[in-house]
């Protein structure tokens, strides 16, 4: 019976099929912890991942997320040119009722057993206080102590995504002003209402949606953007759509109503899938700034504490953003390939370039 | 499909059963390897445990072995007196046509990651040169360097195993005098010869044998001993029976015929089923000498390697091994437990007992 469970797809399969380098598989019977920490890739540097507490149906389910998040940690690092390899945590209880200090702590025993080639920050289902008592235990950590504020890794994500927005201006018409430009935020959190500023800073037109509508009504007053209804933003007709709220938002469904010339933001995963959508995009004609490349800027901001640099240096990496989604759409236009699959190639080219570098003494 | 694998037995099912702390998936598509480091308990020290390449038929099947071997480990060291816990790696492939440099190397790399929390050494399936190989990445290795030598590692061995044998005569005779005293040495390997040396030197009558017929010759007329069949070396009458070849000699057949005194061997796993045949031998009144306890002197020399001890103190530490069988041997008796559970309750209670006092500033 037990002798089936791993005889068909087997973890060593899962992990063959994207060129996993390793997972473990933490437990503890007095904390009740369990935990798999899952390692992509580390020919840049130390693989770097959040640590996500989420409660799955199954362990299989549980183990393909984390292999699926960790190389896209991979990616982005590779994309922005940070030198950090790819990896993520999960810790398989409710994030509400599970957590103890205990707990977490006997995280970071495992963690600090890695030898630093796994540092893990926030993620969904764990706060700052969590890394803090991960601290307690290993350095191999972001956040968890005062100099770290996620409002400044909100910042810089948001400007990253800003400057992604002006690549594509650049590219779409020769020029990168905001000036007189129509862009749609949809979503407006720390990140959304950080872009917005920025935005209008640079007098473009922004138009703002959100769930939450008295949100929306503050942020329009306060920069003065125009509150639009999240029902019918696709209804419009922009220079920019900016997604910055949820995943899975460019599907087959919105993308036949799209009437935007760029599609730029923050949101995680935007395309639905991958292969079917970007190149539905391309077809379509709308320029997309894959979005593991734009909203780099919290990868960034740990990578700054990680490496111990300026607020300025910082910012500088997160500006880098522009001559990188520069790069990609060149390349996806001059092979006529999606943006996204020109990203992923120019991440895989990096990796095996430096990969090569790293043999020499 | 694949969704289904995971779901019924699961990793962290396996790892339940009996308190691993922690499996390492390793997969290298560079070099091939495909390795499984288990660490089943660190409460006294580092996990030690040998690095074992094997061909298996499922996945599952190498799971569950690193599982019970690293498990084993635990309970060595701790009934021991060692300051290590209980690991163990399995590479999975055939190491006479799938071994090479790179691919031990990147096993070390992995065990490098590992920040000393598991060290290994040879065993089935590897070899001196290949702890090189693995030291060339990583300090956390026994052997592969000149000053270890497997040659001592036997004669610890039989060290241990005399001392067992001495024990159990105490216990059964009240001298432990091997004067006289008639031995049955069932494979003489490394160990056994070294075992039959030290019998012959006390004075025992030595009986031996080997399917090596040729080997049982020379021995014999070395030593003085008595060669004797493999195939009625259990119709025989001895006042100890030391099984040093293969597992599982002990079984319910076998208990059937056996007319010695003591069973006190080298052997690993010489219990078919801890359970049920240590209890028959209870039953039998025939006195059996816990084989992992006895057998501990290749762990101890590894110990003495890690620990930096001189050659007396690693003698010291085998010599050890007679009051730790006394102990169990009483144990066993005050309570009318088979020896190898009395052995198994002394392990745990040390673990247990050295957990709270690490608690401790």
């Amino acid at each position: 019976m037990v002798s089936k469970i791993f005889e068909a797809g087997s973890v060593f399969n899962e992990l063959s099929k994207c060129k996993h380098q390793r997972v473990v598989f933490c437990n503890d019977e007095d904390t009740g912890l369990k935990a798999i920490i899952a390692i992509h890739n580390t020919t840049l540097g130390p693989a770097f991942g959040g640590t996500r507490m989420w409660e799955y149906k199954t362990e299989g389910e549980a183990l393909r997320d984390v292999l699926r998040l960790s190389r896209a940690m991979t990616y982005k690092a590779a994309i922005s040119g940070l030198n950090l390899g790819g990896g993520k945590a999960l810790i398989l209880g409710n994030s509400r009722t599970d957590k103890t200090e205990a707990l977490m702590r006997r995280l970071g025993r495992f963690i600090k057993n890695l030898s630093g080639s796994f540092i893990t920050a926030e993620d969904l289902g764990t706060n700052n206080r969590d890394m803090e008592y991960i601290r307690m235990e290993t350095e191999h950590v972001v956040g968890g102590h005062e100099s770290s504020n996620s409002s400044n890794s909100s910042a810089i994500t948001a400007r990253g995504v800003f400057m992604g927005i002006k690549a594509c201006l650049k590219e779409l018409y020769g020029s990168d002003s905001l000036a007189g430009r129509s862009v749609a935020v949809q979503g407006i959190g720390h990140v959304g209402e950080n872009l917005v500023h920025l935005l209008r800073e640079e007098n473009a037109r922004v138009y703002v949606s959100d769930i939450d509508e008295e949100r929306v009504r503050q942020v329009a007053k306060k920069t003065g953007a125009d509150a639009i209804s999240n029902n019918n933003i696709l209804d419009l007709e922009f220079d920019v759509y900016s997604p910055c709220a949820l995943g899975g938002i460019i599907n087959s469904a919105t993308i036949a109503k799209m009437r935007c010339a760029i599609i730029a933001g923050s949101a995680n995963n935007q395309l639905a899938d991958e292969d079917l959508h970007g190149q539905m995009l391309l077809e379509k004609g709308i320029l997309y700034a894959p979005d593991y490349l734009i909203n780099a800027g919290g990868m960034i901001n740990s990578y700054s504490e990680i490496s111990g640099y300026s607020k300025k240096r910082t910012l500088q990496l997160a500006e880098n953003i522009y001559d990188a989604t520069r790069v990609v759409l060149k390349k996806s236009k001059a092979e006529s390939i999606p943006s996204n699959k020109a990203a992923d190639m120019i991440a895989e080219k990096r990796i095996s370039d430096i990969k090569k570098i790293k043999a020499s003494y």
